[in-house]
């Protein structure tokens, strides 16, 4: 068994290459490039009777597992959205792992349960998010948005005839637009509302969800006897970070008392930035709001904030009180357990904390401001050249583009080149983007959002992206 | 901003001062002391514009959160279920912090997938759990047994006359005994079930569910026109550690089709240890398994060991396909945001992967058997007593007892006793107990299950509750 004294060795060890990681990791292939089955197959078949030397399962930790990661923390990682970690957060992850308390009420760490309610404080009154709304920490963006949905249900059931819960007697209507994260679908499976009854709404030439497709929808759904519940209205969507409308989403809300939950998920970072406070204007009718720290403020996951306006709705829907979590502190205390799904919960407060303080509210804006205006110099090369364009407006940190040699102009054609262009792009090792569909067409992703890029690193993507379009045999 | 060489220094110095922790655990107040409010008054209303050094940052660390800290590593931890860490856990920990990936689908980071799939498996065999069943690192318990409720709800939606999801004609009705954990009654909540559908079936005199109970409340649910969907068999209570006879349950459950879910949440553990696996007899017949490493098994939380028979079914229940996720190797791998709620996910099977080869199987089952030996004792030392008495059987690690100073019959007054007498012994620091009620019974509840818990501590313990609660006024 590992000794406290061998554990300082070894963690010392660790620090070491942990700093080695940061220090070499723009040079390894971002994307992982093994084949299914490889890691698995290099793995025993059974757990060991018999102890092993740490010094051997680090050793396999970097000969097996290393390989099989794709570097989330690269800087020329422009993937999907962020998953950012900082070096400040690392240390609070750290702590949080040597502490390892189960924060799941009050009483079993007062600390963790009280900073959070302060940091939470801290990040709405910076991103201007309405004074009265209350914060907790959630894991995931899907789970807020499942646990919005299940308020808005709950809500619903107390307003109704019927019994609380299950079989209303109209089926529930949710609206989002097309362009929303699959989260919402899930949400409304797992809710069970069933997926049928999850409208999405056509969106603008912007992908913003056009407010008047809602509005009909709603009539229409009233007509036929269903009941519409909630709308989901997104702050930057994953495919091409739109901005639905929120004021006359806001305002059709209220017309029809509907929950009205905002997913900013990527997006509500830029709420940092006073020039990106126009994305939130009509927010005060909004009922619940996500966004996730672990996405782009430099915050390990798991870190997505969640806070509601009516935290009595959202108390009625998950609280339980069996006896053995009965305390003398009842009622003078926050419980957080009764804010989500699950019972345990990490201090996940701490790495916000460090982040906040560390970088400062000034550092972070500056390294916000950094990512919009390499996207924004991104954008410029993309429109300069004459074979390649820009797919989707670009309103944050997302360029949407596609290669497109003068050439060609049979669409199916050019998915099939930008299909084959991100293949070869991604096997390099050299950068990873992803991809979406743009009206059908298959696009590219570039987000500029990992918490230590420098603009030599994108400049060095667009040289590759570009050399390695035109490399290609059409 | 924090530098790499910054990073390095400061991380360095957060190991030696976790090791003084660890070194110095046992003489920390084990339940915090504060008042409610003590630690957020003394955190600034507004977030710091300017960075700050992480040396101040770190020093209000020490001197603010840690008073508010439940020192839950403790030796002297006897409350709750223990939520263990280890020395391999926390450095798989630290890397997995370092790597920070976003582990939500194959392609994402190749080696979590098949490193999870490797240590479920790893795990099944080792607890003698049937071979076919396939695994999933969730994060807790009560995200499990949700899960597992979900699964049920869409198999039978499936199998009804009626539209997918929600709405089925007639009540959906779920089984479990009255000691059963309250995530059992949240997941109804949550899952829509309705709460007043969710059956609690009484049990015998060992606080085991009863068998004969759970048939005749089916049988009156069909005469009612109800549908009994699933049943909740708990190895383990959370108030006494009682085992449901799983058996006689699951021959039920086959007779009349429903789900078995078992909550082995905290038990699950035991059954590495050959002498426990009586428990799951008649486990072939369940549907869905939760275990927690996290408990009792020097696993960081999260790490929620979930297990299906079926796992189609768990796929037809969460599975989205946004185009953004679709991958080259779809259909070839494992994609496990499709087996739970979350998109997002952490390298969670890394610290489970290096504690079990650290440990190795021999030294996990040594600590077990340790634990459960001085359970044993201290048992032994109750019943020796004319002022104590056992509260409930003991079946694994946690004895549940109480102060009963002969002249005392009034139950009343002995429930006034116990609880000044708990009250007592968390205020002085030197020890953390938590209670339950058994047959309403205000009742003492030490579990011996820390990692790095000695005979010495237990012993400690014992005298101090002892000469404790002589010296009580009564």
């Amino acid at each position: 068994m590992m000794t406290l004294d061998e554990f300082q060795k070894f963690a010392h060890q660790l620090v070491d290459w942990m700093v080695d990681y940061y220090r070499n990791i723009e040079h390894f292939p971002v994307k992982s490039q093994v084949e299914p089955g490889e890691i698995l197959n290099q793995l025993p078949q059974e757990a060991p009777e018999k102890a092993e030397d740490f010094s051997t399962v680090f050793e396999d930790f970097k000969q097996i597992i290393l390989p099989g990661m794709t570097h989330w923390q690269s800087p020329n990682f422009f993937a999907y959205f962020p998953a950012n970690a900082s070096y400040p957060s690392l240390l609070a992850e750290m702590l949080t792992a040597t502490l390892a308390a189960q924060c799941m009420i009050w009483e079993t760490s007062p600390a963790a349960t009280e900073l959070e309610e302060r940091v939470m404080d801290w990040l709405k009154k910076a991103m201007g998010l309405p004074p009265q709304w209350e914060g907790v920490i959630q894991d995931t963006a899907s789970t807020s948005t499942l646990v919005a949905l299940l308020t808005a249900r709950e809500r619903y059931s107390e307003f109704s005839a019927n019994e609380r819960g299950m079989a209303p007697f109209a089926p529930l209507r949710v609206y989002c637009s097309t362009e929303t994260h699959s989260s919402i679908e899930k949400a409304v499976m797992l809710g069970g509302f069933g997926k049928e009854n999850l409208v999405k709404v056509a969106v603008d030439e912007q992908l913003r969800l056009d407010p008047s497709a809602l509005e009909k929808a709603i009539e229409r759904d009233l007509k036929a006897g269903k009941k519409p519940l909630a709308v989901v209205a997104t702050l930057g969507t994953t495919g091409t970070t739109a901005i639905d409308p929120l004021k006359p989403i806001a305002a059709i809300c209220a017309r029809y008392a509907l929950w009205l939950h905002v997913d900013a998920a990527f997006a509500g970072t830029a709420l940092l930035l006073p020039e990106y406070r126009w994305m939130i204007e009509g927010v005060e009718q909004v009922d619940s709001f996500v966004f996730n720290p672990h996405k782009w403020m430099f915050t390990h996951f798991d870190c997505s904030a969640y806070y509601v306006k009516d935290r009595q709705a959202l108390l009625r829907t998950m609280s339980v009180l069996p006896e053995y979590l009965k305390t003398s502190t009842r009622g003078r205390v926050k419980e957080y357990r009764d804010w989500g799904i699950q019972l345990g919960r990490r201090f996940r407060a701490l790495k916000l904390w460090f982040v906040l303080r560390s970088f400062g509210l000034e550092g972070i804006r500056q390294i916000l401001r950094n990512h919009l205006q390499w996207a924004a110099g991104l954008e410029e090369e993309i429109k300069g050249q004459n074979d390649f364009e820009m797919m989707a407006p670009r309103t944050l940190n997302l360029v949407c583009f596609r290669y497109h040699p003068p050439a060609v102009s049979d669409e199916q054609k050019l998915d099939e080149i930008n299909q084959a262009l991100l293949q070869r792009l991604n096997a390099s090792g050299r950068l990873f983007l992803t991809h979406t569909r743009v009206q059908g067409k298959y696009t590219l992703r570039m987000v500029t959002g990992q918490t230590y890029l420098q603009k030599k690193h994108v400049q060095q993507a667009w040289q590759f992206i570009k050399q390695t379009a035109r490399e290609m045999t059409l």
